[in-house]
């Protein structure tokens, strides 16, 4: 098919995702590889997005590809009630990975549907209604998760769903307590959270439900001890604590679960993305062997077509065994520890305009500034001219073939966990470029 | 691997859908082709379930696997805002088998997911807040989704989503309007729904939803007039007219839509199942020009990681050219009308337990009952023992190798369109004998 037919029938007929459907122009793409995507024209990017931050194995990964083909000669589908070798083999390698007493899974299409039925499973569980969730947060946009998300350029202009409660995360670089160091800022966050625990109504809230290492909205890592007082916050009040790890997790951290890195525990884990890499659409929940006893005798009221799609397991079970074999995870890490947490640091101080960076394993934030009291290059939701600034920073990546993840005043440093050394240098030195159209606009 | 293994598993790490875990036992299912599928111990079953009603085009068409293995050869993924030929050309397909002037998709991973998002268009556009919607109906489990299903089976304990109406179709054989024939039931069915639009104020509803064919729960073919009136009522209030057709199009009916049996143009169709047999999840919503063009300057504030998966998009290119190609709604057509329908009719004169027959298409119900007042065979909503002479009527048909779809006292007759008349007649005279076991709870 031409460039033109594709940009024909996108412009007709596709409904794009949080878009403006006459103001955008979406780019054709022909094909990918490993590391890499080309235009129609021949253009080569390095994908510093892993697309949405997803493509965790890399693209179009031979033996993932090669499973996906035997499987679908084998056996496409198969309704949710049945028993399946895949849908079998796809969770019991999920449940040796996870932490803990978490061994079972329920699967979904994708994390909108993941956390809808994490918080389901919390709320019948402690019969209670209310769930907590970070401002600074995504967690999908089905109704109860788009309510539990945490920024209002995703919300809907009138609630849809009942009984989410915001509180504020930790995020040192802007600490909403006015901490000054990341014990503090550890302590103080437990303390708001506890106290707004303590207003809310323990005996009212079903669940905690945050990003492990908060994603699109900052790549905010949590301070030593953060997650080991949450846990201990839940466990006081009798409150399900779940960690949503479907950008942090399969490898994205340098770990399985990002959680792993805290050596904490939490009561149903929620994941997509990187358990496949998007090759399928997939997701679910981890579910501990409390929260699964509740639902012994007692139905668990939810479901969906596609739960456990023998394809979309197959994918995961090559992707996971490819994961061992390749020693992915352990790239992922040195990758982050050696590569790119180093290159960045030398990044900020070169640049005024840096004002942090942060991250782990291929997760990372180079967050933009425009003078030394911090303040961000772009305004916080910035759209069209007022985020001129950083559209001009992605545009300089994408002309030295450097395709960028951008989120208000940062850019995130996310390739697939695939992505050699080298490529990871390449790419960083493109972004040493391009952040100097950042720096224009500094003023100190 | 073993029929023991993959029991193991289930048992051990798979959370299954609306489901009490410890009291399943999910059958193993090895293989399937066609309109069949075997257990590991060689039993083959006629699928007269098509799974979950999804497997239109039949089990493992191989034209399909070999576009779903090109595919994945090709490009298993690409992030949405981006133009990919398959996402564009299967959004060209879908829009050429729409009705009138629905031209643009917005895909989803499935059914669920459709519907909140057609929710979320319908109130953006008209700037109000309620959904009306009718009981006995399914939307999925999402929580908007799920408060607008009309099945209380399926609710949750407590309200999660908000503005949500539930209102009542129509149902000739136990008319809620006392209606003595299709023309009346038509009217006042029409009268209900004015009358309740009235009272819960026209400017403040955004949406009916309504399934065109009503699935899950019983089959309810709309009465002549009934949909056209829907659409002047919602005409007459500014109301988008979202139709599900998540489980009777793409064939079911032996339509491209169910709708166009009745020449009515809906606002918003929602899609899923049918449209690439679930080979792939895949849903979507097919949106009227006028709808999308309130999305033109103003953001759409949804989306999902895997909007337009080029695989989930490939399979459905391929599976509308294949129903092209072969005639297969033609056939599901045929196989209501020459055989289905009258097979099941004469069904009904043997069996003093079947109440009623209904449906088009390969999409019919067999209602069973008790007495001659209609009293149902099972009570609403029964379970475990109460719900006996259901279980043994289903067992009486697997022991004969027919794998039936029931729901309450109901068989449904949804075989993939793809069966042939040799197959459905086979299927028709196990269900027969298997009838039998009902006529036994009969009493005069
Ligand atoms: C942390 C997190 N949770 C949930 C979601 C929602 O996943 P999906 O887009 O598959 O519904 C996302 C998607 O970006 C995410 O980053
Ligand atoms: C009419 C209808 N709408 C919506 C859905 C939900 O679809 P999914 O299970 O893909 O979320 C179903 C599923 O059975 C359905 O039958």
């Amino acid at each position: 098919m031409s460039e033109a037919q594709v940009r024909a029938d996108d412009r007709a007929h596709v409904f794009h995702s949080w878009s403006a459907q006459g103001l955008i122009n979406p780019m054709p793409v022909e094909k990918a590889q490993g590391s890499h995507f080309w235009d129609y024209e021949g253009r080569k990017y390095l994908d510093f997005s892993s697309q949405l931050v997803n493509i965790n194995i890399g693209h179009q990964h031979p033996r993932l590809v090669a499973a996906i083909q035997e499987q679908a000669a084998k056996l496409c589908t198969i309704q949710p009630a049945f028993a399946n070798d895949k849908r079998g083999e796809a969770a019991r390698m999920i449940a040796e990975v996870a932490p803990g007493p978490l061994n079972k899974v329920f699967f979904t299409n994708g994390g909108a549907e993941a956390n809808e039925n994490a918080i389901r499973m919390a709320r019948l569980h402690t019969g209670r209604h209310k769930v907590l969730s970070t401002y600074r947060s995504y967690h999908g946009s089905t109704a109860t998760a788009i309510t539990a998300t945490g920024d209002p350029r995703r919300w809907p202009n009138e609630p849809v769903a009942v009984g989410v409660v915001h509180f504020w995360g930790p995020y040192p670089y802007r600490s909403p307590f006015y901490a000054s160091n990341e014990a503090e800022e550890s302590e103080r966050a437990l303390r708001h959270l506890r106290d707004t625990i303590v207003f809310e109504g323990p005996g009212t809230i079903a669940a905690i439900l945050i990003e492990t290492v908060v994603g699109t909205n900052g790549i905010l890592v949590p301070p030593p001890g953060y997650l080991a007082g949450v846990r201990a916050i839940c466990d006081e009040f009798g409150i399900v604590f779940i960690a949503d790890e479907v950008m942090a997790g399969f490898g994205r951290c340098g770990e399985w679960f990002a959680i792993d890195k805290w050596g904490v525990t939490p009561d149903l884990i929620t994941f997509a993305k990187g358990v496949n890499s998007g090759y399928l659409p997939l997701g679910g929940v981890i579910i501990s062997d409390e929260i699964a006893e509740t639902f012994r005798e007692r139905p668990f009221p939810g479901g969906l077509t596609y739960s456990g799609h023998p394809l979309a397991c197959a994918s995961a079970v090559a992707s996971m065994q490819i994961f061992k074999e390749e020693g992915i995870i352990e790239h992922a890490r040195m990758l982050g520890e050696d590569v790119i947490g180093p290159g960045l640091e030398q990044i900020k101080q070169r640049h005024p305009s840096v004002g942090d960076v942060r991250g782990l394993g291929v997760f990372w934030a180079v967050e933009l500034v425009r003078d030394d009291r911090k303040t961000p290059l772009v305004p916080f939701n910035a759209a069209g001219a007022a985020a001129g600034p950083m559209t001009e920073v992605a545009a300089a990546c994408k002309e030295r073939g450097l395709w960028p993840f951008t989120h208000f005043n940062r850019v995130h440093v996310v390739p697939p966990c695939t992505t050699s050394v080298e490529e990871v240098r390449e790419g960083l030195t493109i972004l040493d470029e391009a952040l100097t159209v950042a720096d224009g606009f500094y003023t100190s």
